[in-house]
Parts: C-alpha cells; structure tokens; sequence
C-alpha cells in the first residue's frame, strides 16, 4: 500500500541531520501535494536501520521537524498533542499528591550554578551562556540546564516554619543542554521540554517515600498511558544526578537492544539545602535543615513511544495517548455521495471521532496518511457496508479488518481500542523479559552486551571499575539496582572479582 | 483588621527591586509565621503610592517574587494558577477555530532574525545573544523575544498547495526581551509567558478577517474572564509592530491613569512571507504568496488583572479567574470543635469549595489571609450560626456580609460570585468611560494628559508629529484608532495643524 518508488527513496535515503543537506533535499523544488503523497511511505524497515527508520517515522507522520538551529527540533501539531496528553496526565496526578505548579526565571547566575560543588561539575560542560548586557555586571547567566539552584534560592526566603513543610512545586518549562550537535529527535537535543519537581520536606522519611511516590507516577504514566512497560531502580554512584544523594531511575528498553532512560526522581539528602541555606524552625522552636528531592520527565518519552511501538507503515500510537482514537474514512462512489457522507457523519456523531471528508484525495492516499499518523482505528464506510447495515474496522497495531454491524460499532470500537492498548503492552513486556539475561561470567557478559541483552549481575559498586566496564563494552552502562535487590551474598564483581556489593542491570543505552 | 504597626512599615517601607536589598530587609533575621502574620498588611495605599501598593500586593498575596536574577521575576503558585486559568480559556477558544499547538526551538540564528528588516530593527536593542559553542559555527543565537523567522522558515518548508492553507499554528512559551533592569511585577521583566499565533492564508480578505477574530478572543477574555474592561483599535504607523502591516490592539486602562497594552494581532500582510520565501501552488496551479497574521497575549494580563481590582487589603479576583472561589472557615470554640467542623465539612461538600481547617492560626488571621489573596467569598461557620441553621457570607469587593439559611447557601453562593463578576467589571467600566475625554485643542490636551484622561483626538498620521507629542507630554503616546473611528472630515491634526487623518486616542502608557 505504501510507495517504495524511485522519488521516495530518493528524498530519504540521503537523510542528514546536518540543516543545510536536509534543506537541499527536502525543499527544493516545492513539490505539489500529489507528488508528497507518493513519497509518503517509509523506505527503510524498522529491522534493518532503526535510526533511519526513526527518523523517518517521526518525519514523514508529521510528529515533528529538524530546526534550522542545530541540535534542535521542532514540535509540529501531533507531537505537541501527544505531550499535551503527557501532560494532563501527569499534572493531574501529581496536584492529587499537593504539589503546585510555578514559574522560575530560565537564567542561572554563575555563582548559584557553582554554591552546589558537585552539581556544577556535573552539569558545566553542557551550559550554554547568556552574554550579559548590563553595563554594571557582567557575571554570566546560565540557561537553565535543570532548576535546582534558582529555584532553592527561592525556598530559603519561602521557608520559615514547620507549617510550610512539606513545599512540593512543579514547573513546566523548557531546558536546554549543550550537549549534541547531531539532534536526535526527542532523544537528544540541545532544548526539550519537561516537567521538573522540586520538593521539601521536615523528615528524611518524608522525603524518601515521596521520592519513591513520584517515580510510581511516572511508571504508571509509561506502562498506562504509553503501553512502555519499564524497569524501575536505583542508579549507581556514578549513573547518580549530580548533587544527589540517590537517583532513581524509570528505563524502557528499546527494539534494538538499547536502553532508554525515561524519567528520574532524586533523593537529594540535604546536601542542597545546606548549599543554598534552606532551614525551618521545628515544632520544638529549634533550626533544622530540611529534606529535599527532585524528579522530572520529559519529552523524551515521546521518542521512546515513537520507537518502541512503530512499524514500517509509521507511527503507531496506543489509544489512551492517540490524539486522534478514529477516524472515518467514507468510501464515496459516484451518485452514492449523499448516502455514504450521511452513513459516515452518524457514525462520527456516535462515536465523537474524526471523520476524513477531504476532497481531492482517493480513499488508499487517506488509509496511508492514518496510518502513517499512528490513529489506532480506521472505519471505512462505503455504499456495500450501508446496504449491509456494516462497517469496516481496521486495527492499526494488527491490520486486522473487522465487519462490524452499525448496532454494535461504538460497543466494538471501546473494546477494540482497550484490546489495541493492551496488546501494544503485552509485546514489549515479552520483548523486555525475553531481552532480560542473568550471568556472573565476564565472557558471557561480553557476548550478551554483544547480543544487545540487559545483563543483570554482581558489581563491586566501584566508580572506577564501572568506568572500565563501559570501556571495555564499547558503551555498555549500568541501568540501574532493581527495587526489589537483594544485598549480594558471597559473590563476586563480574568485572574486577571484588566482592559484590550490588545485583544490577547493564546494557547499552540512548 | 490588618496591621499597620511599625514592623510592617520597617519591612515594606524600603522595598527595593535590587535583590540584595530586598534580601536583606526581608528575610534576615528569619521569622516565625506568627511575626509574619502581622506584616501581612499592605502598608501603603493604592490611592497614595500606586506603584509601592501594586509590588506589596503581589509580594504579599504570594502571587510573585523578585528573582535572584536582575530584571526576572518568579511566578509563584497562586500567580501561576491565574495563568493556567487564562491558558484554559484561550486555548479551548483558539482550538475551537481551528488553531494547533506547536514548539519552535527558543534559540534564531542571528541571520534568520535579519532577514525582515524592519521587524530585525525592531527587536535589535532587547535581544539576548547565546554564546555558541560550536567550535564550526560562530554565529549568534538570539533568544526569542517573538518567533515569526523561526517559525516561518519551517513554513516555508511545509506550506505546499492551497491544501495545506489556512495553516493556523500556536506556541505557548517563554519570551526574552532585555529591556529592564527593574522589573515591574507581571508589566515588565526580561523574561514572561505568553501564547503566539502564527497564521497563513491564501486571501487577504480571511487574513483580516482571522486577525480580528483573535483580538476578539482576547476581548472576550479580558472583559469576561477577567472583567478587564478595554479599548479596542488600531495602531498608529508609530507605534506598530515591527514588520506588520497593521496592528490590531487591546488596550486596558489602570485606576492611575495609564493605559496597558494587553494583546495585539497583527496583520503581516504578506512582507515575511516575501522574505522567508513561503509560497503555494493554488488551485490555479500557479504559485502565489499567501498573507498572514500573528497574534500574542501574555502574562502581562495578571499585572493589568491585579492593579485593576485588588485594594488596600490585597489581591481582589473576579470569580471566573479565581482558582479558590469560596474558602469556608470555621470558628472554632471549646467544646464546639465536632460541631463546627462537622457543619464546616458539610458546606464544602455541598459547595466542593476550600476548607481551612489549620489549627494554630486565629480566625482573624485567616480572614486576612484569605483577604490577601483574593479569595472572592469567604464563608463563616460558628456555634452560633449553626444554632441559626445559617451561615456568615464575606464578599471580597465590598466587604458586605449576609447571613445565610444553609438551605439556600449553594443558590446564594452562586448569584453573589456571579455578582462579584459583574460588579468588578461595571466598576472598572465606569472607571474606564469617565476617563475618556476629547478635544482639538493642544492646551486642553496638555492639560487632560496632564490629569491621566484618555484624550480622543485628531492626528495628521505622521510619526514625526507622534514623537513630538510624546515629548511635549512626557510620555503620551497614541492608544488606537478605535474600530468604530469615521474619517476625519475638514479636521485639524491636535499638534501640527495640518489635516488629520485619524481620529484616535491618546494617554499616558505602562
């Protein structure tokens, strides 16, 4: 259904990330819509180049476009609607759980950057730097690469007593991170969007238990609402967030055998309010310093969504998440106008979807464009299904077609777009466990890293030797201690021999 | 009821922008939420200092804060409710007309930003520049203080046939115009908050029409969520947007006198088209230029929002705009806790309002919490009135009390907020009608400027005359041409003498 011809393979196989070749290819000459249309499919498969595969998905379904800035992209309607769902999503979660949202200025002065040692050192290859025009000052402003410093600097005014304990404040905003010149679309780019949560607390109890509720959030977000079934766990000392005490972590695990980290909450200890002077007075009258943490997620899910669940048509986008959930496509014949439009606009009435009354446009061009936008159910009504009382129905994640009887189409669309959810889920969990291996031999190590496996084993916890294993792995990280760990006993670091300090997980990663 | 004791005065007096300052008068020695509760007050009239009242007001409400970072702000809980609350209501209406939300990168390369000359001279004094680290490319990146050239590069990329138009785009994003160093709460920061829209078309004719459609939007919000009474009109070549053809403008007016600009849509007029080369193919199969549009509200709305309603007790918000409507305090008494908290629970139930149970805190001290922060209705609950089967109703606007069978509470509640709505508005209103004056003569001008009016007038047109006028006043520039102006007919312009073209008004601006 999809062309493969000469002009598609044409414009895409020379894909660069570079703006200037992207524009050459791309732009010139303007094509008519027509001429679009037949270019439209994919033509690489997901199985034999995933990144030219990725990139093309999110391209041609219009999710979203290279910028004319490097490392930066474009966030066209569709994807902005899949973060708007994110969005709703989680902002209604988590103002459940008493955190508000606010608004704190994108500019980091240099010295704040610096009050917290180690977070400085950890983030200052990626700041990018305000020139300062003030004639009078000439410190230099950081934009925001995560918010901790200015928005402490906030909370030691903002803190006084128990009574404002605990202060738990959202913000939604934009982050950038000099970090890439190639963008990587929702992966890696030098801005993307997210949420970041900042909260403070009077017991490290307190602190803790949330740190661990906000990443139950982000769980139940992807395996829920974006059908990514995940692992969740602790990341090393040297995987932490610079200036934490402990990181958690959320990791999908993509179709080619990498890794994807896809949110993190940080138990931040009080090392921060320390640096920042956050104190409150007790219910005993006496100073204490409080507990803080914070987590965030971006719109680097959306990349994880794209990857995990797409195919050689385009994107394919679980129910709960698709802007659109269906579409009707009327099949109009000559002289059968009038009946089919009025068939398909009651159907649309029924099911508040959207219905394709595009004219100009045949009816194969708009099950490619559907498909290519990852609507999870197509209704194809034409003047045999209404003299059949009927419609068609088509499940994007299977290409299944079902003749549905007009009586019980709304019962079978709810139960199919559910059935579609759930399916969706299903195949990557078996994906993620059959991708799960467990050795405590270096070698086999190395095969099944080679193998594109997540290897869980026993690790001596040591910075250096993780440093060496990555070396030796050609990029082989450790994703994160598993929940549900148990202290290792009587075992060795499959790596140096040590004794093991930590059962965890590695494999290659985004 | 609230303190105008001399800790109050000492903390506000010296309110400075300057952070330090600011720093050091308020927050060092750090005090107990009962110190705190007496400097609550706003210790300056509005009628006495509009400006010293306006930054108490913000503070004090917790709406805002000063930021660390000169000439920032941070938009705290309160205050970004309020936003979320316009954010809603615009972007339900704009959806509704067919606009999507995006996300263009915040960084434009310094020859994009050219590449309109005019809108380039523009914007040229207030842009921050990003050092680009890219050891292959040393061009600068601005910060955008608007979008139109990075988003209409991707335009041009997308826009291919009269199919693809109207294309109706919008961003919801920070803003970076490096103009203060003082910053004035909500009116004036270097950084803000604001939604852009940015249409194409293939007429001119639906270009203008779509232009006014949005300024009609921001009408609407204003006056009815807002109850922001405006002015509604055209720009004068002077005081037009940088590349735009025309202008469109809402303009709101402040009880000293001034007027705020609180939306513009502007008509592009076919000149960025030009240079960022969009064109499309029509269905003439020719190519053809299309025109366009751009349209922006910002976070400067909650300063207008703020200064027009709130009073010497603090924040006043309409109803619709409020994210607490109704907050129930009980009275508590000896003895009488279960009864009181029992009946309290009850009302919120009824009303699904706000209960503030805190323990600790007077009743006095809630009332003038919930004063400060412009709770519309407060609701009284003691043993007394529950003996009455009645309950205590505090209107906000004009401190009235009513007391309440509980039978008819949820009717009354909802009449009085829908009062308090139409009151604020009717108030502002009256305010706004008897400020408007006219004349022809230049002495009487002078002298109504000089006394705060909004002066209709004749205006030969030329910005020449305008920047004289702006200076034998000032400050009083031209506010708009309003939409229901006729031609000038055999009149004379107020300052030059030659024939006027434009009927228009005139004031004192933010």
């Amino acid at each position: 259904m999809l062309s493969t011809d000469s002009h598609g393979s044409n414009l895409t196989c020379n894909l660069s990330y570079a703006h200037t070749t992207y524009r050459k290819i791309f732009i010139k000459p303007k094509k008519s819509k027509s001429t679009m249309a037949q270019e439209q499919g994919i033509t690489v498969k997901k199985e034999d180049n995933m990144a030219e595969w990725y990139s093309q998905v999110v391209l041609k379904s219009e999710v979203a476009d290279y910028a004319p800035v490097r490392g930066c992209m474009v966030i066209r309607p569709l994807g902005y609607s899949i973060w708007q769902n994110i969005v709703d999503f989680l902002d209604k979660r988590i103002k459940g759980l008493g955190v508000s949202n606010a608004y704190f200025p994108s500019f980091i002065p240099e010295s704040f950057f610096k009050r917290e040692a180690e977070h400085a050192k950890g983030f200052s290859p990626e700041v990018a730097w305000v020139q300062n025009k003030d004639e009078d000052s000439k410190e230099r402003l950081a934009l925001r690469p995560t918010s901790e410093t200015i928005m402490y600097d906030s909370y030691s005014k903002w803190i006084r007593s128990w009574r404002d304990l605990p202060l738990r404040i959202n913000q939604w905003c934009n982050i950038v991170r000099w970090e890439v010149k190639d963008v990587k679309m929702f992966l890696r780019s030098r801005e993307f969007l997210w949420q970041e949560g900042h909260c403070v607390y009077e017991t490290e109890e307190e602190c803790h238990n949330e740190t661990l509720l906000y990443l139950e959030q982000y769980r139940a977000l992807l395996e829920e609402l974006l059908a990514i079934p995940v692992i969740v766990g602790k990341k090393t000392e040297k995987e932490k967030f610079a200036g934490a005490k402990r990181t958690y972590t959320i990791e999908g695990f993509m179709p080619d055998g990498k890794a994807l980290q896809l949110g993190t909450s940080h138990d931040l200890g009080q090392g921060f309010a320390k640096s920042f002077d956050i104190s409150y007075i007790g219910k005993d009258e006496k100073p204490h310093i409080p507990w803080q943490n914070s987590w965030g997620l971006s719109t680097r899910t959306i990349g994880g969504l794209i990857m995990l669940h797409s195919d050689n048509k385009g994107l394919v986008l679980p129910p709960r998440i698709a802007p659109i959930k269906v579409v009707v496509v009327p099949i109009i014949f000559k002289g059968k106008e009038d009946i089919v439009m009025k068939s398909a606009r009651e159907i649309v009435k029924k099911l508040d979807c959207k219905l394709d009354d595009r004219e100009g446009y045949s009816s194969g061009w708009k099950f490619n464009e559907w498909e290519m936008k990852g609507v999870p159910i197509r209704i194809e009504i034409g003047p045999r299904d209404i003299k059949k009382n009927q419609a068609v129905l088509v499940r994007r994640d299977t290409a299944e077609k079902m003749f549905v009887k007009l009586d019980s189409l709304k019962e079978t669309v709810n139960s199919t777009l559910e059935d579609i959810q759930k399916n969706l889920f299903d195949k990557a969990k078996e994906q993620l466990d059959s991708s799960i291996t467990q050795t405590e031999d270096w070698n086999e190590f190395l095969k099944l890293i080679e193998e594109r496996k997540i290897v869980k084993t026993y690790f001596c916890g040591d910075v250096d030797c993780e440093n060496q294993i990555k070396e030796e792995t050609v990029g082989a990280t450790s994703r994160c201690i598993p929940m549900d760990a148990e202290e290792p006993n009587n075992k060795k670091c499959v790596h140096c021999k040590k004794t093991a300090k930590l059962e965890l997980f590695f494999s290659k990663n985004y």
